[in-house]
């Protein structure tokens, strides 16, 4: 365990103003790990009941329909935690979480995450508005899959993205937009229809491409694209 | 107020096993009504923070799609509680709440309700446990909508109603079976394609209806017809 790390770890929104002394705590109990692009750091239905930390990178979370085909649920940034479900319920894991690059992850056992969620009155109250949220974007992105084609679910996505309180005057930047694949995953299509889909958009005057960003050039017409359908 | 009031309040599993003063100063704070079927509880995008307490009767969640049309996000029996997610994120209501039949309830305003769910142990840990279960549900129901025939549809939700723990010899009853009309915003689809789905599955020997209830005859039959999509 490195200095970095612990500073690091500090900078999770969970664990956010914590005393000094309490993040050195967490991170002694912390088990402190790389994952390679596309490696697995949790499997679908384990009953392993860690939490963990992205300290660096982006993770999938993955499901798999009746048909075995992959869905993504969501795709995180760091820094972040994860894994606080079956931590919660004890139930095996509902998804599947891998690296989408490089990552550095910490983690505790189960026993230290339970006093972590449930002792420490912010963390439990962030876990709670967490939650939340989640649940918040699950039914948007159920909104989101009911668009028919593939542009509109797009625009669909761009807009759930944009924060309520942004400054309306200037593009809005969607920072380490996820790649094609994980797009095409995370929108129930192939990664060719994002492709195209973009192009579109970008040929419309939408939206532009720089690098890992993505600028929303014009949120009245991504609107207008989905009341026309 | 009266004690039949505070001895349903007691029943509502969120509430469980707290001492009879904490019960009784909370039933002190809350606010008792009763609705009439149809009537609405809660409408979408309301900024009231309240929490509920049903303590007789069953009420539907509602969201509106893009084109307008009401989707139920779920159906919910007392003795529970809901509107909870308002009152941890402060954003307006998700959803709209309506009876389906006669209801008793209880509220809380904000503060007495944040104060039961942040600073009582045990009403926290179930309010997160809680709130990790509507996050596995909706899962569920998004694999259960991606089926295409309705009578697999109503198959598939048929099978995600059924506990892990249920006595596999026996017929396994659904206690107040959501009426058609609730079958059929909740899976997506109209009234008639439910009628049709129950029927067919009802001929294939399937499930019977008796009464409210619905009862599973052939778990493996309702799997089967799934396989063979």
């Amino acid at each position: 365990m490195k200095a970095a790390h612990i500073k690091l770890l500090a900078q999770v929104p969970l664990l956010a103003g914590l005393p000094t002394e309490q993040i050195d705590s967490l991170a002694k109990a912390c088990r402190f790990e790389q994952m390679a692009r596309g490696e697995n750091i949790i499997e679908r239905n384990d009953t392993s009941r860690r939490l963990y930390f992205l300290l660096s990178g982006q993770v999938r979370m993955l499901d798999v329909n009746r048909q075995g085909q992959e869905i993504a649920l969501a795709i995180i940034d760091a820094p972040t935690h994860f894994g606080e479900l079956s931590v919660i319920d004890g139930y095996p894991r509902s998804a599947a979480v891998q690296a989408t690059c490089r990552c550095e992850l910490a983690s505790v056992g189960v026993r230290d995450a339970e006093t972590l969620i449930y002792n420490v009155p912010q963390v439990s109250r962030r876990i709670m508005q967490n939650l939340a949220l989640v649940i918040r974007k699950n039914n948007l992105h159920r909104q989101v899959l009911q668009q028919q084609n593939i542009a509109n679910r797009l625009a669909a996505y761009l807009l759930s993205q944009l924060p309520d309180d942004r400054d309306t005057s200037q593009d809005f930047c969607i920072k380490n937009m996820p790649v094609q694949y994980d797009m095409a995953i995370l929108l129930g299509t192939t990664r060719e229809s994002i492709s195209r889909a973009l192009t579109f958009l970008n040929e419309e005057g939408l939206v532009r491409k720089e690098g890992k960003n993505l600028y929303i050039q014009n949120t009245e017409g991504l609107r207008q694209l989905l009341e026309d359908e």
